[in-house]
């Protein structure tokens, strides 16, 4: 399967594509995503990078920061990604979000997900915003 | 409880900013919530109107269409909530989405809440929009 | 399996419990659950009338009403169950709830599940209520 | 809208209602959540006790122990909200629901919500227990 | 984004694999789900069928079997997607899982997602093999 | 209601099969689960292993590897059931299933349930193989 692709010069587009997609949401997010799945399941790297940030993240029908409102509001429905939810609270900001502005869409979720949903959002955003301080990040 | 709101003039103001919430996402909404709770919970819809559209989604922290976004986001991704799902891409476009934003939300979260979660939401805008076409609305 | 229990007569005791514990809930419960799992999943009916309705619903610890509330109160939660919302719905007004104490727990689901969550579950017992009316039910 | 209200009596009357339903679940449950929300989200402290609490909690329609179940079953079929179903085990106990009552509850859930929702439930509710055991609590 | 990819041949490798792979599980399934996102959603059906069929579903460290039953397992956990769950028990016996290991596989579900999650589940795969044995398949 | 079954010889029998399904998966998960439901649930204990173990996964209509394959899907998709999850990859290795087969399992949900979902179950299932490296296990 990887043998496949090595030939082929498409999916090095999507891949680079799909790398650039994932640096501007955190320049390190894909070799801490390559490194967390080298051993378990070493093809999904590849397919996040191509198919998740080089298909879809990188489509230009929507700007950056909106897409990381829906995901932040998609993954606080949720409940249970906290991992992903760090990082796209992370890649929000980074991407140019206001931290009022994703406490706006964390407190707009008690009307759609329920209170509890949306204060375990607001307390990992918490922990989030301190890092960045601690980091001199916006 | 109700007769307590009634000499109180500020769940009034709430009430009022709650209602010009509401009929600005749909300006049939609130009659329509109101008929359909009536019977089985007639303090709801005042409370809703009040809490959700007038505590909640009139905040200025956030612009109507990216509240409407991270609504659209969170409902695709809970995946039961199909009647609020509907009205949310009404409103979404009724406030100034475009059918193209909505369709990059929903396909965007194929990657977040899977490909069935994506695919029913998706159905549901193709009647959604089917029917605006029908009544010429954008 | 089904012939090592035609000769058990302790699984006899518990199916006689959990029958009743049923009927309680629903006179014909257990014959519709039995007609509609016949083809599929001949099992399963006496496993449901024997697990949970025998060993869990028929426990002593709480009475009938509360364990319908708490019933209800998930299932709104959850939100998918469609069915069985109904049927407990029914359920806790036959063990002696009453509608307004229905609505009470599924408006106060608005807090916990959201708002959507809350009102798919009250548009659902609003049917309920009208079928009961037709039949003369409580 | 802070100022908004400062000069609105009738959300000081919800407040305060809803500050005695919150005291009542937990003495020291508002100032924790006002601490815990000063900071990332300072409108919702004072949005949840008059909406939450005082606006649905407080309602007569049921009693308290009752809607501590509910919510109990609620957030153990949701899964995620642990922090929330900490505070509702103890909050529960605090009005009155004894431990074998909740205990009851939550092995109800097995039925409705599977059995790793109900285990994760009980094993929170045994932290809990023993928490309370060291202050001497019931 | 679509003219990108008419120049590129490895989006085709992928394309004709996933396409393979779709149509294993139900040959009029690409034709279909093309058509059904045409109008709302052009670009997500090649990208359905290149990464999920095409780079996951295709991919041999599972039997086409497993693989089916692991997705209907999922699907009646989740409990909301009843289009791709109705779907996936038709692939399943496509690929050769019998009638009777789908049921087991759904009152499993019992056990791990609540009776209510596997019985929508059994009534929907009643559903599928009473049409199955109209078309006279297996 | 224990007093019951002492003298039933059937319950024994659901027992004690419940109680080998059980022991195939992790020969010390019985004493384990019972040590941690004996204080907060000491009924539950039995009726796990009679009910899930001893009815449910004791069939013969499924392999104990197809069955395991199906839990870790159901779990991976619901996201919150940590612990049991943990569980049943262990299991899973512990009846024959590959580590490869797992985190293909896995890597399969990231279309079903979202790609957070199976990052964070193969993120676990890291930790679960590391553990066994430890110990020498497969």
């Amino acid at each position: 399967h990887a043998g496949r692709r090595e030939v082929m010069t498409v999916d090095d587009a999507r891949y680079r594509i799909g790398l650039e997609t994932a640096r501007n949401l955190d320049p390190e997010a894909p070799e801490r995503l390559e490194a967390a799945l080298k051993e378990v399941a070493p093809g999904l790297y590849r397919h996040i990078v191509e198919s998740a940030f080089g298909d879809i993240l990188s489509r230009t029908g929507l700007d950056p920061k909106t897409r990381e409102i829906a995901t932040v509001a998609a993954l606080t429905a949720l409940g249970h990604p906290r991992p992903q939810l760090r990082f796209h609270l992370n890649a929000a900001l980074n991407v140019g979000c206001t931290r009022e502005e994703l406490a706006e869409v964390l407190v707009q979720m008690t009307v759609y997900a329920g209170v509890p949903a949306a204060l375990n959002a607001l307390y990992l955003a918490k922990e989030v915003f301190a890092e960045r301080d601690a980091k001199g990040l916006s």
